[in-house]
């Protein structure tokens, strides 16, 4: 992998289709447009389908997506160039996406939105509050981060739960990741924002769920595989916490009949934490932001790991 | 009404109940609990019905509740002592309950929530972000100022509306209230967290709907007087704004079969923004910061002001 990648005459190719928001940031990088073998960069908008064979002279792959692990499945990504990622990018609308669904959840409002007379006695047992609550954010990258930040502006306290275990900036405590239980244990409710890996697969089961209180949200906006799906289902069946919000699931999409849809305290958004109108104009000013450091040649953002494969 | 009130010796009488967590918060403060003719201060939990003559040494009636127009309207408040309103008392957590009311519509889960199948296609339709996004906020009291705060972390711009214009701190620009519709023609979705009173009657109304757009959101945290609900329904189901979070309507309670409860994108709370078990915890808080400015001789906090009925 090279480092101080030279700028000079660089021609970026974007594919697989012309994109004129992405064709205009480039320009205003002062590059060019090129085609694919005339390009030392490469800013990719599509899939792993129709990824192209790369000449030797590309230097570095912008990708569009913050989860990578399907380009390491795919085997596209190599040791003979610098690829990134999108990660960090999405992690503003991605984090309000998490704080909404908790919110939702610890205010009753999944169950209200559909009543249609004036319950109030029963509202006193559905709502609580995230003012004085701790909140276990799992996965403490661009959107857990941002997530506590929100989360201390409510008055919560949040525990974050890291490979390392350094300390993150805002969170009351930081526990490593062999350290999850006792994040649990600590925690009022919970947030899944980790990458997926072989490490992280059911990464919460029915033994971390036992940890939680009947009145506990669990939040996914991450990957599904995170979550041990029938666990979670029997947790929230049986009461033991008190429901779930989550924009991904395993499998995805769920199919139709899946008993997580017919449980009244799970809301399920179908993986819209960022929709394309929200995705396409957070791309841009990613890759705007990678390009000037790519021209100044300064260290890029989200550089994928190929050891660790995020 | 008198300033510089006397501590010494001072009883306080909790009525019209003995309350535990109120008499340890007096006796917590080095004042000691009296009879209603023994006492120089009041702290009432209760409503109008059963509220006493007040003997001439009562000198201060701590209120429990923040909106006090009943107590006007029941001809309690007089001018021969200082009361006091929870004005700011419950203000996290009723931010907390518009800001939950706000997320859920503007991320669609109001609809999500009663989805029973991977419906991604139209999920883009449906949401939003605040991130960008301009919120009025009509009313900047405490609930107000901490929305603005909240609004801010997750990168919405506010414009606020208040009797006065005076700068509200956070807020891109504040408004007088005689520049009401300049607030709602520069905002993507608002919030009404202003006191009930005369003038506030119907405040947001056809006029003002108008100004909104196909995906504003309209929640009221405040009283439902300050909304015109057959303009709001009229709006909501034409179209012309995307939704409206309700912890407070007129009627109150909003009786069954009324419009607003069968329009999919008005979600109700019975005005349980703050429910009795959080009420009670901030109420005591309230107190206890109250008794210690009393007897420190400082002024006191929410007093309430004779002429704005507030």
């Amino acid at each position: 992998m090279s480092t101080g990648i030279s700028a000079e005459e660089t021609a970026v190719y974007i594919g697989p289709d012309a994109d004129d928001e992405l064709a205009e940031v480039v320009r205003a990088s002062g590059l060019r447009l090129g085609s694919l073998d005339d390009s030392s960069v490469v800013v990719w908008t599509g899939g792993q389908d129709g990824f192209p064979q790369l000449p030797a002279t590309v230097r570095w792959v912008q990708l569009p997506s913050a989860g990578v692990e399907h380009w390491f499945d795919a085997g596209l990504v190599d040791a003979e160039r610098t690829w990134t990622s999108a990660a960090g990018a999405y992690a503003s609308t991605v984090a309000e996406h998490a704080l909404a669904l908790l919110l939702a959840g610890v205010r009753g409002l999944h169950a209200m939105a559909a009543w249609t007379s004036w319950r109030r006695e029963e509202a006193f047992d559905l709502i609580g509050t995230l003012d004085g609550a701790t909140v276990a954010v799992v996965g403490a990258g661009g959107v857990g981060r941002r997530l506590i930040t929100s989360l201390a502006g409510l008055g919560a306290r949040s525990v974050a739960v890291n490979r390392s275990g350094a300390a993150v900036a805002g969170a009351t405590t930081t526990f490593g990741s062999s350290h999850l239980h006792e994040a649990l244990s600590a925690a009022d409710h919970v947030v899944v924002c980790a990458p997926a890996t072989p490490e992280t697969k059911h990464l919460i089961g029915a033994a971390e769920l036992a940890l939680l209180e009947p009145r506990s949200w669990v939040v996914n906006i991450a990957r599904g595989s995170l979550i041990d799906h029938d666990a979670l289902a029997d947790a929230v069946a049986s009461g033991r916490i008190g429901g779930a919000g989550l924009d991904v699931t395993e499998p995805e999409p769920l199919p139709d009949g899946h008993r997580l849809w017919s449980l009244d305290n799970v809301v399920i958004t179908p993986h819209t934490a960022n929709t394309p109108p929200l995705l396409r104009r957070a791309f841009a000013a990613h890759v705007a932001a990678n390009l000037a450091r790519y021209s100044a040649g300064q260290p890029l953002e989200s550089v994928i790991d190929i050891e660790k494969k995020y």
